[in-house]
């Protein structure tokens, strides 16, 4: 039986969620899941319950507790050294790490302009000057990237790694945006899309029932 | 000499360069430091000359190059062991880096609103709903960790770290803003105050002679 039990929200909206999920899943290591669908009455009380900031994604391994996708990527990393979930040369780390926290703490007009709804289809939704130049810089990321140190695999850094869960909810946003790749940066989307757990997580997305109305949107605007 | 070149902002302003600036002079760790003034016709060239993002912090170590200010940390962190940047035990550190994402990615309202100014004072400014609820989830982090961790010294899991250099910042704005602090948190808030690697960066910031129009308010509002 195992000790790990992530806490997430609904898979069709939260992009956070998804990143460790996916994490836990490609790697092969054994988890049980707490979905807390969000902007419900109930929602709070269960967050408080089990996210000390009361936000999701967080993790109980045993005793400790784990909150805040980053964090838990870290932890999982320090825990499973065998799955090497960050690159295992130090220039690439530095690059990895680099990326994933850029990705955490910025891209502010993605997260309002083209925030995430895997299963809706908003083709040429979401540009303004902010967006553009985010979309841009991502393009940069994962060209640059799959250049440098891609050589070994079809990820940022060759084989799936942290890296690639922080970038995939991204990937699925470009989808639900229309947004076009060229060249390395769709075979790289391309490659994330194509990731069983991407699917399985999909799937779920498109099955789930609830609705939340701040995230969607008029498919004209 | 050293191979460490950390890149960072003007220090009265730059929040996000403060902590891993910190972190390397609190650890004894020998660095050159390059000062970037933010907002100047100059600017802009000189950031992506020193980082992929074209923001500060950005370390340069030999030719390894890390940017943002959280995957700096971990870079040190993994660099220096003996420096003991995390803490030691395995529950305190997934707290530790627990409360040091949550401020990385989060915390938007206090960002906005008592945005950093170590010189300026504008007592009572910037408080909303939500800055407010800000502040006291930083109070309740103080106080919780504090409780379950200090005990081995004056900062949050003891002796100084990663997660108190990432709070540091925070200390400076609610002197600025002049943000009431009681028992457990007002002793912790004094603690960083008398650090001397935070008040070489106060004296720094106070002899700078810019001023960015944007994060100066008037004093009454
Ligand atoms: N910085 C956090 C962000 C977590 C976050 O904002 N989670 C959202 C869902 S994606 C949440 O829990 N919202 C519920 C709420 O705030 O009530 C992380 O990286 O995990
Ligand atoms: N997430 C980044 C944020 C870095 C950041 O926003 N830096 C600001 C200064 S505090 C900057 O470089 N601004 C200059 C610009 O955007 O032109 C980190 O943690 O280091």
């Amino acid at each position: 039986m195992t000790s790990l039990t992530l806490v997430i929200g609904n898979k069709n909206y939260s992009s956070w969620s998804m990143r460790p999920w996916l994490v836990l899943r490609q790697a092969d290591i054994d988890f049980k899941e707490v979905r807390i669908p969000l902007y419900w009455p109930e929602s709070a009380a269960q967050l408080t319950a089990w996210s000390p900031s009361g936000k999701v994604p967080a993790l109980h391994d045993g005793e400790i507790k784990v909150w805040d996708s980053l964090a838990i990527c870290e932890y999982l990393a320090e825990r499973f050294p065998e799955k090497q979930l960050w690159p295992a040369d130090a220039t690439a780390r530095a690059v990895a790490r680099s990326i994933s926290a850029e990705m955490h703490a910025g891209f502010a007009a993605l997260r309002e302009h083209l925030s995430m709804n895997v299963r809706a289809r908003y083709p040429g939704a979401g540009r303004t000057a902010e967006s553009l130049a985010d979309i841009a810089r991502i393009v940069t990321i994962w060209t640059d990237c799959r250049a440098r140190f891609g050589a070994g695999g079809d990820f940022l850094f060759g084989r799936f790694g942290i890296a690639d869960a922080m970038y995939a909810p991204v990937v699925l946003r470009f989808r639900t945006y229309g947004v076009e790749l060229a060249g390395a940066a769709r075979a790289y989307a391309d490659a994330v899309l194509a990731l069983p757990a991407v699917q399985e997580w999909v799937a779920d997305a498109v099955a789930e029932t609830e609705r939340i109305e701040r995230f969607e949107r008029d498919a004209s605007l």
